[in-house]
C-alpha cells in the first residue's frame, strides 16, 4: 500500500495547467479555440490542459462549451502530449450550479461520446471545506459506476478559492482514504486568486491582487502532505514575462512547482521554468537586489552603479548602496563571498550529483563540493571560492529539480528535442540517469 | 438557510473597533470617558463601540466600570451611532475571572437596569481553543434564558491572544451550527497583539511587536471562512499617522478591514482608510519605494531623486536607484508601465463598474480598461496608458471597496454629511446604485 | 492539574540544540566527538545536548554509535550541565526503520547500562502526522514499562520536516492527554529545513534553502498551544556567524527562541542571542537597513552615508535615501524620531521593570517610560525622547527576556561566571528579583 503522502498518479509533477475558453460567441466555429489548443506540442503544450468550461466561457455557451469539448476531445485527444482535464462548473453555495457541473460531466464522460478515454480528470471550482470535496467526489463515483469506469479512475483537481477551502486543505489527509469516499482520485490543488481575493474581502489601492504568501505555502503544504501537486493561479499581466517568472520563482522556493498559464507563449515559460538554466552564471546581491554577473572571457563582471570597489593602497575600498568599508584582501574576498551566489546550470547538478554518488560508493558520508571564480567589479578582479557540504540530506533535497526532469523526460516525448536543444543529448542522458 | 460563511449580521463591515476605559480612578466621576465617548458622531463614532471593563480599566475599578456602563448606555445607548460591544474579564487559565465575567454580563443584559437593548454583544478576550469558546457562548445562552433574550440574539467576539485561539479559528466551522452551542453568535475576530506576543514568548531587540503577519492572515481567513469579521489589534504609538495608515493598508490586502482605535482621532483615521480616495493618483515604484506623483495641470509629477530620466540623442537614458538604461521611446514607456500604477478614486471605481454593467448588459464578458496619463520625471514628458481586462471574477474583486461603502452608508446615517462632503452627493449616489 | 500549554518540564527556555555524531569511522576512538562535546562547559555546552544517531552518523556505524552513547553517557552524564537527548533513527514510512530506532531507545533506557539516569528523552526524526506521533509515543511507553521507569517521564522531541508534520502540530492539542497516549511527554518541536524542503520539493536557483516563515510561524505556534518549545533547524555556513544572528533575532521575533547548533562556537552564539545586550544602544532606519549608531561622549554618531543632515538658515535639509525633506527642528525632531530606536540592556529592563513595579504598588495602572538621547549626523546634534506607555500587558509581554535569564540562571549554574562577567554581578541579582 502507498503512502498517502506519496504522490500517486503518473505524473509526479505538473509545471503548466493552461485554460482554453469551451466556446467563443461570435466566431464562425466556436471551438476554434479548442482546436487550436489541442494541437499544441512541445513547450507550447502544456503538462495539463483544462478546457474551461466555467469562468473563460459565458455562461449562455457552456452547453455548447460541453459537447465542444467531446467533439475536440474525441477527435484529437488521442494525440495530445499532455493530460485533459476539463474544468465544470461548480460552486459550494449553489446546488443548481453543483447539478449542472455533474450533468456535463456525465456527459462528458459517456463512453458512447469518445471523449473520456482521452479525459484524465476534471478540475472542480469554488470548493469551500472538505464536506464539499465530497460532495464532487461522490459525483465522480456515481459517473465511473454509471459508465463501467473503474471506481476512482478520474482525477479530481480543485481551485483553492476561499478562506473555507485553504483550511480544507490541512484537514484532507484525515479524510482521505475513509471507506465512503474515494478522495484518493485528488490531483492538483490549484489557487485561484482573484475569487479568493473576493471571498478574503481584500482591498488594495490599486486594485492589483494582494501576493497571498500564507495561502501559497499553505497549497503547497497541502499537496505535500497529501501527495498532491500544487499550481499556482493565472498571472494576468500577459506582457509581463519578466514578473511572470520573479513570480514562478518565488513559487518554487515554496515547493509549488506548477503554474496557470493563459496562453501558449505563458506556456513556454512555464514548462522551462523550473527546469535548471541550460549555463550556470554568478549573482550579487547589490543592496538589497539580486544582480547577474556577465560571464567575460572567463571573468564575472559586475557593471552596475550599487556596488563600486577600488584598490586602495595595500588593501581595498568597497562601497555598497552608499556605505563604505576599507578592507584587506582577505576581507574583501570574505565580503564578497558574503554578497555573491552561484546559481548552477543542469550540467553542474549532474556533475555534483556524480560526485557525490561517486564519494558514497567509496564509503564517505559528506563531501565539500566548491565553485571558483574570478570576479571583477569597476576593473577590480578578486578570486574567490565557495563551498558547500553535501551529505545525503543535501543531496536528496537538491535532487529535486532533477528528478523533475527526469519526469518530464518520461512523460513529454514531444519536448525532446527542446530539451536536447537546450541542454544537448550528452547533458540530457546523464541527467536521466543520475539519482536512480 | 444562509450558508456559514455568509457574513450573518447587520453590519457586513466593522471599520472601527474602540475601546474607553470604563472607570477612572481619581476623576470626580468616574465614568466620564464613557460619557464622552457616548457622545461621539459621524467619522469620529466608530463602527464597534467596546466600553472596556478589561485592560483598560483598573482591576479594582471594574465592579464600579460594569455599572457605569449599565448607567451610561441606558441613559444615551439608544442614539450611539454604532453598535455597542462591552469588553469583560475572562481568561482560559481562569475559573475565577471566568465566573466574573460571567455575572458582569448578566448584570449588563438584565432588562431591569435598561442598557441590554442597546447592549450588541460582548467581547471576551483571552480565550483558548474552541471548547473554551464554547464555554463563552454557553454563559450567553444562560444569560439570555435567565432574562427572557432570544436565544443567540447577543453577538460575542474574541480577542485571539494566545497561539489556542489562533488554532481556535481553523476548527470554528466544524462545531458552529451543532445543536449543543449557539456560536453562530460570534461576531468579531479580534486580534490582540500584546499578549499574544507574550503568549508566544517573542522578543524583539527594542520590545517593540513583531508584525505577525501570519497571524493576521489566519485571522482574516478565519472571518472568511465562519461568516465573521476581522479586526486587527491596537496600534499604540498614537501619534504615528502614517505609520497606523501603513498598518491599514496591509491589512487591507490580506483582508481584515477593521482595526482597533485607541482615540477618536484613530477612529478617524480608521473609518476613512478602507474607503477609496477622493481623488485617483498614480504612484511610481521608485527602486522599492513607492512615491506618489503630484498632479499639475494634467501632468503626473515625480520630483524625488531616486529615479532619473534625460533625452539622449533619439532615446532615453533611465537611471532607477543607480542603475543605468538606454531606452528606446517604446522601451522607455514599457519600462515606467512596470514602474507606474494608479489608485482608483471612488468616482473612477464606480465609472468602472458601471461600463462593466454596461457591456455585460450587451452581452460582453470581458472589457478593457485603460487609465492614461502624462508623466513627467526631470520634465522629461511620457505619454502612458495602462490596462486592465475586466471580467465577471474582476468586477466582483473590486466590488469590495464598494460594498463596504454601501454598508457603511446604510449603517451610519450619521457619516452621510462627510461621505457627501468627502465625495459629492453625486458620486455617494451612484455608489449607493452600482452593484445591485 | 496544570493547563495544557503551560510549559511542564524542568527548562521552560531551550536556547541550544547541538548535535554530535555518535560515531566516526576512521578514528582510534569512534567516541572522540561525543567524549569530547559531553565534557563542555559554560557558553560552550548547550541546553539541550544531542548525540546524533541519525544523520550525522553513517547508517553502517549506528550500532556501534548507540553503544558509544550507552558508554560515554554512563561515565560523564551526571557532571553535564544540559539536558541529554539522543537522537535515534525513525521514519514515518518505514516500519524497518521505526523498529531499529525503538531498538536503540530500549537498550539506551535500560537502568543495568546505567546512561538512563542522565537521559532525559529522545529525538524522533521524520515524523508525519499525529498518529506517527503516537506510535513513537507509545514505544516510549513500552520501554518506560520494560525497564520499570515512571510512565511518561522520558520526554520526547520530533524534528518538523514534512508537510504532515508541520500539520500535525495543529492537531496536537486535541490528541495530548487523552487516555490512550503520553503525549504530555512532548518536550521540543524543531525545525529540520533541509528535509522539509525535500518533502515539500521546493527549488531555489541557487540550491540555498527557502527561509520557510510560515513553517518557523507555526512551530512557535504549535509550541505556544501545547506548552512545548519551539527550536529552528541548522545553520549550515559555519563561518557566517552575522547571518546566524540574524537568524536567530528572526526567530525570536517568532518566538521561536532556540535554535539547532552544529559546533561549541555556534552554541556560544546562540546561548548568548536570546539574552539582552550588556549595554542599550540606538539604532537608524537607513533608508531599510538598520544601522547601530556609535555611542561618544554620550553623543549617538550616524556615520553613514544613506542619511545626510545639513542646518540650512532657521531650519534643516535632511536626505533619506535621496530624497530631500526641508524641515523645522520641531519636523526635524518628529521625522528623526519615526527613524531612531533604542536596544535596552538588561540593565534597562531590569530597570523599567523595577519602575512599573514600584508605580503598581503605587496603585498605577500605566507609566510613561522615556529614553533620550542626543543624535549626531553629519556633525548636526539633535535631542530627541522615546516615549513609551506601559501597562499591565506591555510589562507582561516585555518580561520574555527575563524569565528566559531566569530560567538559564536557575538550570545553568555552570554560566554564572559568564552571566557575571558579561553584566555584573548587582544586574544579574537585580534581574533574578524582579518580575517575581
Amino acid at each position: 500500500m502507498t503512502a498517502i503522502d506519496k504522490r500517486t498518479h503518473e505524473r509526479k509533477f505538473v509545471r503548466t495547467f493552461f485554460t482554453t475558453p469551451t466556446a467563443v460567441e461570435g466566431e464562425d466555429d466556436s471551438a476554434k479555440m479548442l482546436k487550436k489548443s489541442i494541437q499544441l506540442r512541445g513547450m507550447q503544450a502544456p503538462d495539463v490542459w483544462v478546457p474551461d468550461n466555467e469562468d473563460a466561457t459565458a455562461p449562455n455557451m457552456r452547453d455548447e462549451g460541453a459537447q465542444n469539448i467531446i467533439d475536440v476531445v474525441s477527435a484529437d485527444g488521442a494525440d495530445f502530449p499532455g493530460e485533459i482535464h476539463p474544468r465544470v462548473v461548480w460552486h459550494r453555495d449553489s446546488p443548481t450550479t453543483r447539478y449542472q457541473g455533474f450533468q456535463r460531466m456525465l456527459e462528458m464522460a459517456d463512453p458512447d461520446n469518445g471523449a473520456i478515454e482521452n479525459i484524465d480528470g476534471f478540475v472542480i471550482p469554488e470548493v469551500g471545506d472538505v464536506d464539499d470535496w465530497k460532495k464532487a467526489d461522490e459525483f465522480f463515483t456515481i459517473i465511473e459506476n454509471e459508465h463501467g469506469l473503474e471506481e476512482g479512475s478520474l482525477k479530481m483537481s480543485v481551485i483553492i478559492e476561499s478562506g473555507a477551502a485553504e483550511l480544507a486543505m490541512s484537514k484532507l489527509r484525515d479524510e482521505m482514504g475513509k471507506p465512503t469516499n474515494n478522495l484518493q482520485r485528488m490531483f492538483l490543488l490549484v489557487d485561484g486568486e482573484v475569487d479568493y481575493t473576493k471571498d478574503m474581502r481584500a482591498i488594495t489601492p490599486t486594485g492589483g491582487l494582494p501576493a497571498w504568501p500564507e495561502l501559497r505555502h499553505n497549497t503547497s503544504r497541502g499537496a505535500s502532505a497529501n501527495g498532491l501537486i500544487a499550481v499556482d493561479g493565472p498571472y494576468d499581466d500577459i506582457r509581463d514575462v519578466e514578473g511572470y517568472h520573479e513570480r514562478m520563482t518565488e513559487n518554487q522556493a515554496k515547493g509549488q512547482l506548477g503554474i496557470w498559464s493563459l496562453t501558449p507563449g505563458q506556456v513556454v515559460e512555464a514548462n522551462k521554468s523550473p527546469l535548471p538554466p541550460e549555463e550556470g552564471y554568478w549573482i550579487i546581491d547589490a543592496d538589497g537586489r539580486t544582480v547577474e554577473l556577465e560571464s567575460q572571457d572567463g571573468v564575472e563582471v559586475y557593471s552596475g552603479e550599487r556596488i563600486e570597489l577600488e584598490e586602495e593602497g595595500d588593501g581595498y575600498e568597497l562601497e555598497v548602496g552608499g556605505d563604505e568599508y576599507e578592507l584587506t584582501e582577505d576581507e574583501l574576498t570574505e565580503e564578497l563571498l558574503d554578497l555573491l551566489d552561484y546559481v548552477p546550470s543542469l550540467n553542474d547538478i549532474v556533475d555534483s550529483m556524480e560526485e557525490f554518488e561517486a564519494a558514497k560508493e567509496a564509503g564517505k558520508g559528506a563531501i565539500a563540493m566548491t565553485q571558483s571564480a574570478t570576479v571583477s567589479i569597476d576593473g577590480v578582479e578578486v578570486d574567490v571560492a565557495k563551498d558547500r557540504m553535501w551529505d545525503e540530506a543535501t543531496y536528496q533535497a537538491l535532487q529535486t529539480p532533477i528528478t523533475l526532469f527526469q519526469d518530464v523526460y518520461e512523460n513529454r516525448p514531444d519536448q525532446h528535442d527542446d530539451l536536447a536543444d537546450l541542454y544537448g543529448e550528452d547533458v540530457v542522458d546523464r541527467a536521466m540517469d543520475v539519482g536512480n
